[in-house]
């Protein structure tokens, strides 16, 4: 989990200065990091510069926790105890500086990743192929797939949404598990890739670098919510390998899009998204 | 409300007759789309061109619904019923080809607006920004603005994201009113911006192109959604003015971004966000 | 061609106005615009407000010229002449206020056109893909397209990327015909499709929204750039028929684009780039 | 400089073993690559996935050439000589994979650079603001900085476009230079800061992440571009410290960038554009 900061230096040379000492003094600020929290851990930090503005984007591991609260006490702690007093004349302009970047749809978190970095796969059988998913030939879900996914979001000029729907997905198992429903605009970045297989199967991947989630803290602790994560087995934290539970849950994450990138691909595909829209969609 | 299907034509001169034909014969297009609909209407059709592929934008108004259901019906009559005959050869490759674009961070949807466009913008006189938001000095609230919002999401690569927070709100208002809660995913898009008044006060401008909202259809018949939208006073169609609640409702999810992003603002200023966080966050 | 100055209106409300009154007269400032050109005509104004703030996106028709200076020229008259004098304490911030957008990548023109749009097509026979390419099976060369011009783009968080290096193309021809260099950032931006016919040969397309050329004005007046203009048939204005001699230009551009993009698909196919650049790249 | 391949693997799990492969084993990496190359050293390589397809970012130094040549051949022999023959049944489907990103605007440039990557600053005294840039008052200068630059960018959609004309100045020093044209596509990628200090004066600075440069190699041989590289002290390789060269011609090149903006923004708070661009822009 990341959080950015913003501190204002006096000039060019101090933010140049303040980068350096990042990289070099990691360590020390991984142990104040360390003093505000038991579970997360400071990893690095990656500062750009605009000017004598400095953004310094802290990554941290914050076990089962989603970590937005643990990684912003902790950075806060590092700058006004340690950072803040050595620059002098340094100033925080902004605990965040959207570098971080939360909650909004950023580049940064594309390339860089945010969360959880997740990438799966499946290969479908033939008969899987023309029986379940209805598709006569994979050649026709492969070609719907390339000019959706990635010709028509390459025309769209979208960040991160070369799939087809990966936030319905996100958005379902967000409010079921008690996860932020805004995060579902970070978190549903997704590249799919289709390919035929030889045999006439299918190849399907899908591929998530920011699937923000955590089982403690946060909804995770509501009933309903409690009991989903109960069932996919990562209530709670995960006591023997902290940090367990929540990368199991960023990987049923992305099972759970890439069963949906299929399934919705072969209803484009068999043109029955209407149908079945219009039968099961609407409230009696 | 906008749906593009993707068509893929014989060749080149086949897509561009298509794009011209809906160009030329809107009017036809627009009778044939009203067969499914009381409510909607296709305004226009903006076709893009890959190659062979055309991707028709259609874009329709849709009355006091988000519209989707309502459009991709209408589309999808006007393809098989008007457009396709024509077209000996073409084919529908999926009935949304991405460019609609649908719950993924889109330009397209940042430059030509999807759902409703609303700005919005208040003054804030200086006793206000002092007593309530707890700032000194206005500058100092423009300055953090600049460098989060402005300058932070640039650096950041962000698509629609120069704001410090506004998908927080939008989930919010989503939830509670029956909205798509994966449609944050755009709704949320926003640019803010920050001026100080010559009088010490502040004058904040949120700019929100893509909105997608409704007050009938999807979970807006929900009882507790349903109360949340009668509260507002929008609650079901709006008899008189057909659209009116919905736009209404985009309004009140403008403005209630616009104050969290001067409270959000406010807070990082003064730094107490971590402390707002701590004693207000938590789980007893 | 597009201009967009950014003006500062005291208020929402008057941006509002300022926006409806360029779209209820538009004729009038079509005439005001005209009073400074022989060849320019504005078409239409897009305005897009950022709170109080309007950018109003002339769209013009420029004859055979590029036409940034006459777009600017007339956009200056119709503020200062038409448009300031009515708004009172309206004021221009700047002439461009980058939703132009000139010089910088920007989805505004991949969504909205700048210049010229093209959209060029090629069948490649089977002898042709085997023989001249010396491709074995036209499979591989889809799957390289595929998986470098739109996977690999995607990833990269490409906006108007999905090809392999139409910039070149583009920025040879436009120092050999006396466009602006500065422009290749803009005029490159490209979608490439490719697809295997049925017979074995090749259909591939590419699709540039935003090509700025010009046949008079700039460096084509300039002894070289004139030749090469010449050669390809349209140096100077076109008296027949202004603008012909541009729009021709930008197709040139086109599938001189395809050309060099097939060119370089193949010989990653045939794995001879490194030895071609080895062979013939060095100075001797 | 960069230089990503794509390899296609047998599956998921071959693609993550490449991955770690090149974490693990880094060190062999390098010396193969430095078996191709004198002044060339790999760096690192950072892998992405997208689905079993594996894009291996491979960073480079290559001292005072701009290195693509270099890159290439080193990358190229790593994968034939290493890295192919150890994963069997991977095959390499283009030795770039556009994660590279060369030549078109990527956000994986602007987030992790290319080339050099320059911030420069300078302060510039009320005086000099007043006199020389014609700008009475500063807070005027920072106005239209904010809103051309930042807002209006924004507004556009733009990537590393929050500059006023940074490719201008770029394309002319590349062609006087003998860079490549094409690059200034992801070299001009710059992102402006403007504040007003208080004592009237302003503080300006550019940030550019991907300068691609070089003093030897490509166009730098030529007469006319190698006088001019003569003219800053940096023609051909520098033997005391290899690649200084290379970086001050960067340093030069962000330096003229920031004075360009400066200028441009001065002219158009004056108000001279278009009579400067009518003066002096004409072919008399």
């Amino acid at each position: 989990m990341t959080r950015a900061p913003v501190v204002r230096c006096t000039d060019l040379a101090q933010a140049v200065a303040l980068r350096d000492h990042c990289v070099d003094h990691l360590d020390e600020l991984r142990r104040v990091f360390a003093e505000t929290t038991r579970y997360g851990r400071l990893e690095t930090v990656r500062t750009r510069l605009a000017g004598r503005h400095a953004y310094l984007r802290f990554v941290c591991t914050t076990g089962d926790a989603m970590g937005m609260n643990l990684v912003g006490k902790g950075v806060h702690h590092v700058l006004n105890e340690h950072l803040l007093p050595r620059f002098h004349g340094a100033e925080l302009l902004a605990l965040s500086g959207n570098l971080c970047t939360d909650k909004k749809p950023a580049a940064v978190n594309w390339v860089e990743g945010r969360g959880k970095s997740v990438v799966a796969e499946a290969v479908i059988p033939p008969d899987a192929v023309h029986e379940i998913l209805k598709v006569r030939d994979v050649g026709r879900l492969v070609e719907a797939h390339t000019f959706k996914n990635l010709v028509g979001s390459a025309l769209a000029g979208c960040l991160g949404g070369s799939n087809a729907h990966s936030a319905n997905t996100v958005a379902a198992l967000f409010l079921a598990c008690g996860q932020d429903p805004a995060q579902v605009v970070t978190s549903s970045a997704c590249l799919v890739t289709l390919e035929a297989e030889p045999d006439g199967g299918a190849r399907i991947s899908v591929s998530m670098p920011s699937v923000e989630v955590g089982t403690v803290g946060g909804g995770t602790h509501l009933t309903a919510q409690r009991a989903c994560l109960g069932l996919i087995g990562v209530a709670g934290s995960c006591d023997a390998d902290p940090g367990a539970h929540a990368r199991r849950l960023a990987r049923v994450a992305a099972a759970a899009v890439l069963c949906g990138e299929l399934s919705l691909l072969a209803a484009l595909c068999s043109n029955d998204l209407i149908q079945a829209h219009m039968a099961l969609n609407r409230a009696k």
